[in-house]
């Protein structure tokens, strides 16, 4: 039985706060996208399939001409940054797309000039933006309701959602006032400096019923306060960090090690990266952020209390580096002490020469996109389908973050067949071969 | 609803053709867990735990103690080899434990002494061996038949099964006498050359009933005429090729970059080994068995045919190199070309310092185990679902085999769950953010 | 006392047989570098420092303001191809250098076109060019020395010299036609196939007194025919075969192994690279020759022979793989293993990203300035010092070639000072500490 | 003309501040090497050749048979240490040679008991041994003297040299008291906190004209007083820093850069290692007098303010991570970002596999047997030839150190060959190829 999903009619905006290095490429690119210029690789939702059915029914549609998702050509950019520099000139610092690219949609990205942020420069001491509001936090949060309404008007939009692509905030952790939406509002009425600015941005988004997703590590809409707006206004919310690089591949190496029983003895994961992001990073207190969310995937996937044998005495360490020559061009070299028959080590070493905003900005783009449809499909909340995309995903309390890329991928993909009514699929297929066996 | 299956009583026999670095390897370290002085490693019938139910029901006993397999303590070991060192010489010679380790199950060792092996040298031109068995084929196919029964009546066996750890064979493919039953048994009257030296062990066990899986490239019971043969005497088959190494690196890696629709511009797989088995395949014609084996599984996993843009023009390269330093220190180096968002360009390097016959060790042992366990559960023919463990898997016809290993590891996981009539898992877990979804 | 040279007035003419990858990057660097667009980079005559007189002296002139070399404003380009691309053509073909670079001085490529080649393509099997000379060895000698006296009439040049830049040759031994210049005169009139093509320009300019280097791993200028007519028309010649790469690297580092007495049981190389010089490479006839000017390296630095604990059992082994996805890209990767106190392992492993051409170009630039000056300065035959810029360096009979490229720099860098009268270093400065020491 | 140079008669003692795992390796193997057991493979003095003369002279001594060196069959081990473990306990806890191989020793390294150490846990808190001296610093210098003269008398010695394989100390500058002798000693007796535990070793060396070698990285005789003192007594020194693992690569690989004109833009460096040199370096303080040494060889190899189109903008990054699970198996890994013509970019990954105690031991020995020479040979203060040794090594004032290995090497050969009244080699060779020319 299929559910019910509104379809995707009209415009969709996708408003941005932090208009970067990964929100200049997603832009960028989804412009040359629509001009035919260029494809958009790394995207789930338009450029993979999806199989349905016995293999022998060969149906293995495109994502996108499966569920209903907004169509590019539908999607309309905005968003907001401390500094005043139109998408244009934001993408050509950030020097992750070459000159001859950008240029072929420059009227496009000239266009969109960032809103005054919600800012706070506690929460990124690196950062000398001087575009930004003034006001108490209560006073922000309407004004970024104010600027989403006036976006939507002004661009004649059907529906929004917004995905956070600012830095990464200096590391906290809940506290009393995260607890409770009303909580929160008091403490948004009180100034309060323990309000993150992402979580003005989400409040605002969440209580005009308008989804939210959180590409950074810091907890924005992890927080108790927030999940109860998302509930009480029927909207999707998905967190947190775009999972890219070196968390990437360890969490699709990780779990082919378990899947084989291999122990592990140590994971050593340095990377050097020279982007604006690295020098925000370059200060410990944010650095912090970003290590915890890196940290977990791996006692999640092992899970050394079970597994004590194997991954009971697991030394997993990990460097940040900024280091200019490379630029955007992060680069990450793990090295990787293993076990296997009778205790016998072996190592592995893996140099992955990646492109950070390049392997972020599908993300974004695909996280917005499924957002929006699980808006439409009347799923609200955690939306614990989207952990594929995410480095540290929020799950429902109590339930432990599954971390496992590939089963995060079968989790998605069987919501996706859920939501359109076809068979689930369990890999079982004992019936191609007996009779006997009940199909599966 | 759980299907029948008798149980794991009395002793196992598992009988390996070719006692080399692998087998030695195995039965080595299954003595070593027997008293407790090491652990199986690598072993999913002995480490691996499953999960059951809901994620918060907590089950995760280890498969060993959910599915009836045999113990370690009711397995006897035997086998045949051209060369008639007992497995205490064969074990040093092959240098991959430690003497130490050797020595302190030296009695056990010393007591399996290779049957004569059925031979022809054109199926392994670098191979000096003379203990072999005299005759045409299909005499050596009695007399290795004769050989099982001896076995099983000297040791007081309950259940015997085959598992080929001999060298790879010259590159061969599937003629007129490989289609039927008939055609093959006559074949085995005619002493025609084209049947292999491993065919004949295969034949002899299917004949008896015996489960038979293939540790090695060579074709052995990938043929019709052995399949038919297993269907026959309703007898699991599973083949071909240990999947370790470099090849067990691409399809945990490669099934990660599909998932996230990454493009693959090329890849490019060297390895350095040092011991028989790279001998064995420093000569051309065995090498074209292992690379025709270890050359599928992009394909299968990439499917170019759907994926055009991202796949269509991967150009896929591997060279085994001999190289007497490394002994049985396989090493791999792979360097794959990748690309995401708008073409942008990235490379992984994987440098993987492996123990060829310490991986491989461990799968033979779980096929054993497993095929048993199946014989048991009157599976009979081709197990799918030990996929899982090969790099070249064996499928129904008109099926492409699935070198996904996360997928193999579903399929396997939801077998035993199916077997033991255990919910399926699909990961869909809807059903733990809202009511009205239907549990799943 | 100084060496006579005559000083470097009027025009340089630099005729390159093989108008490829290499070539092009050389030509169109120079005219770029002409422009104040770029620098020189990996260029010693242009970019190095040479230190004169005692430490304390603070003398360290660029080594072009120290010896009279021909500026790079004096330089004229031409060449040989069995293709017809002009220089702009092929540059763009070769995809080293960006379009914007070449764009910038295209009106120069273009007007370079290569004069047709003396070829036989039995010595290039991969090659399909018809831009050829008709007529007999002798014939196509006659008529190279046509072309350069033209050349040098045409473009108003006072001095020439020939850098070898054609395709690698399939291998061939100096057999007993090219052991006497009287022989090689004789075989040239009988068309004799065992003369290779390269050696026909070798011999056209040696006869006019015009030096060539030989950037290829063929023979050319190495055998005793030729080196006869060197000395007897007083023209400097070196070979052969750029050290480029994967053999630069080997020749920085193994030295610095043998300098600390650390042990090498073994070196495995692998490259991959996707350019025309790689599909050449891809004939093993032509592989072979590229093949013995790269295996010997280590030998003559570790001399086995006198070193018998630390090298005598080295295992030396390099693969040269064709792989397109990389272009002019070439890659390296080596694994070196060694050995230290009381024989303990260690490894090494490398990998280099490298561009071929990038790294030749420069030293076809050097060779042709030092090739200018050593005739000006009556220096004649085998030119050892420019070993440093050689695989496989020519040597005087009976004396091993020098690979440690730290030896060659310095044999090179005191023959700069020995030619222009000043003192040799040693490095000794005893003289710094103790006034009882004699200066050295 | 030779040098006069005592004989190498009767016993010499190595004693050590510092019996951890670089100590502890060197005497183990030096036991092992004496009994025939091993190879002191790494060790320069031991296991190298010399060339002396012309090529064609073919005179390649042993450099042991070339100079007069003592015996290691008359060497003698002791030393002091924080914690009471004899050498045999000492080794078994460093965890760098095999049991085996220890055991074969057992008794050698049993009957080495540190004596009590001169400490202050303010120069390394991460230690807590109670192994110790009482006294103010001036007390503690009388008693290593006499420790010192008890050590000599007991074991009948003819001679000793110091070398201090004690932890790294915590960062600190010369200062005031650490200019002149008078100055030094003063505060000796003022027992001011300024004084290093090393320095007070070396000044009760000196003070008995008794050479001393530093191999770790703290300054000790790099300061004006014990220079004084060095030159008072006539005794040589040699500081700082055992060269190894990555800055040994990093002092092979700079030279052949700078060889070739190739451009630096970054180098970025990563070492992991497990042991208590480790442990110790985890501490900031320490980590930054390793950092100090380490970091000055680029800077003087590139000699950046020369050639600052290729060096001027390097970006030189290094990193040490404590990582058990590696133990004494530090491991390092670069990433090398060079450019060459026309400043194109190209990569080295250099991934080193190390043991560093086992590159350490040979060194050590090399310093004490070098140093003892030195004495003999009456030559006295800093020995620049034996930079060869040394991360940072002392010059002269004035002088720039040379960190170039193969400089370095030259300068320690010709050294030699100046003792022993050989010709210096200057590898101009020139000689070779025209009668012209005069001998070099
Ligand atoms: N692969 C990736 O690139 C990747 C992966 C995972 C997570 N992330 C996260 O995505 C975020 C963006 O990365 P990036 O590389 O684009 O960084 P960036 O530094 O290029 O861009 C971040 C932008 O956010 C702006 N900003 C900061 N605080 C703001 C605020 N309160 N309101 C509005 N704008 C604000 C900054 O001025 C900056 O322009 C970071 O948090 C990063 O950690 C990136
Ligand atoms: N990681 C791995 O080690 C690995 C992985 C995949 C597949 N395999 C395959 O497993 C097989 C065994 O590998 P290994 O490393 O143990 O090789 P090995 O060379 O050490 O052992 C093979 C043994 O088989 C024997 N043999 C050959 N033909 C025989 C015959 N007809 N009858 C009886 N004995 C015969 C040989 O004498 C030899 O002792 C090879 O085919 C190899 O390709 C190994
Ligand atoms: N790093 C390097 O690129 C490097 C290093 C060492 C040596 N080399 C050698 O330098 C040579 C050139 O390398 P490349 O990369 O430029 O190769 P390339 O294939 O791009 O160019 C070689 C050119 O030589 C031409 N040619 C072949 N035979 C000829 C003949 N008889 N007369 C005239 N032209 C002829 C070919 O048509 C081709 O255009 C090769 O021999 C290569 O092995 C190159
Ligand atoms: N490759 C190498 O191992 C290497 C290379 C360069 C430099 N070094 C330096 O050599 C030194 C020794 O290295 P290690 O690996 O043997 O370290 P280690 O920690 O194993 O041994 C150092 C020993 O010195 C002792 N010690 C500390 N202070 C002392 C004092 N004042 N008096 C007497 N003993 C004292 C400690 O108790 C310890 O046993 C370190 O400074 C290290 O930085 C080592
Ligand atoms: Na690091
Ligand atoms: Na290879």
């Amino acid at each position: 039985m299929k559910m019910k999903i509104s379809p995707a009619e009209g415009k969709l905006g996708i408003l941005i706060p932090g208009l970067g290095a990964v929100a200049t490429t997603l832009i960028a690119g989804v412009e040359a996208v629509k001009k035919g210029i260029s494809q958009p690789i790394g995207s789930l939702t338009q450029m993979g399939h999806i199989r349905l059915g016995k293999r022998t029914e060969n149906r293995n549609p495109k994502i996108k001409e499966f569920v209903p998702l907004a169509n590019l050509g539908d999607v309309v950019f905005g968003g907001w940054d401390v500094y005043e520099d139109n998408v244009y000139e934001a993408a050509t610092n950030a020097k992750v797309l070459e000159l001859g690219l950008l240029n072929s949609v420059k009227a496009e990205l000239e266009s969109i000039k960032p809103m005054k942020a919600a800012f706070d420069k506690n929460y990124a001491k690196n950062l000398n933006g001087t575009h930004v509001k003034q006001g108490t936090r209560y006073e922000l949060a309407q004004q970024v309701m104010e600027d989403i309404k006036n976006f939507k008007e002004q661009n004649g939009l059907d529906r929004v959602v917004l995905v956070w692509c600012g830095s990464t905030e200096i590391y906290y952790e809940a506290s009393a006032i995260h607890q409770t939406l009303a909580a929160f509002e008091q403490a948004l009425l009180d100034d309060d400096k323990l309000i993150a600015p992402s979580m003005i941005y989400a409040y605002a988004a969440l209580k005009l019923g308008i989804p939210f997703a959180n590409g950074a590590p810091n907890l924005t809409v992890d927080i108790p306060a927030l999940i109860e707006l998302s509930k009480e206004t029927q909207t999707p919310i998905a967190g947190k960090d775009f999972k890219t690089g070196q968390t990437l591949m360890k969490t699709i190496l990780a779990p082919g090690l378990a899947a084989r029983s291999l122990g592990v003895h140590g994971w050593f994961s340095t990377n050097i990266l020279g982007n604006r992001d690295g020098l925000v990073l370059d200060d410990p207190d944010n650095f912090k952020t970003k290590e915890v969310s890196k940290l977990g995937v791996l006692e999640d996937i092992f899970k050394p209390e079970e597994n004590k044998e194997l991954y009971g005495e697991i030394y997993h360490k990990i460097r940040i580096n900024y280091y200019p020559p490379h630029g955007d061009n992060k680069e990450s070299w793990d090295n990787i002490d293993i076990f296997g028959w009778l205790g016998y080590k072996m190592q592995i070493k893996i140099n992955f020469l990646c492109r950070d905003s390049i392997l972020a900005a599908p993300i974004a783009l695909d996280l917005a996109l499924f957002c929006d449809l699980a808006k439409r499909a009347n799923m609200s909340g955690i939306q614990e389908w989207l952990s594929f995309y995410l480095k540290s995903p929020q799950t429902a309390e109590g339930l432990r973050p599954e971390n496992d890329i590939f089963k995060q991928l079968i989790k998605l993909e069987n919501t996706l067949r859920y939501m359109m009514g076809e068979d689930l699929i369990t890999h079982l297929g004992l019936d191609y071969y007996e009779e006997v066996y009940a199909e599966a």
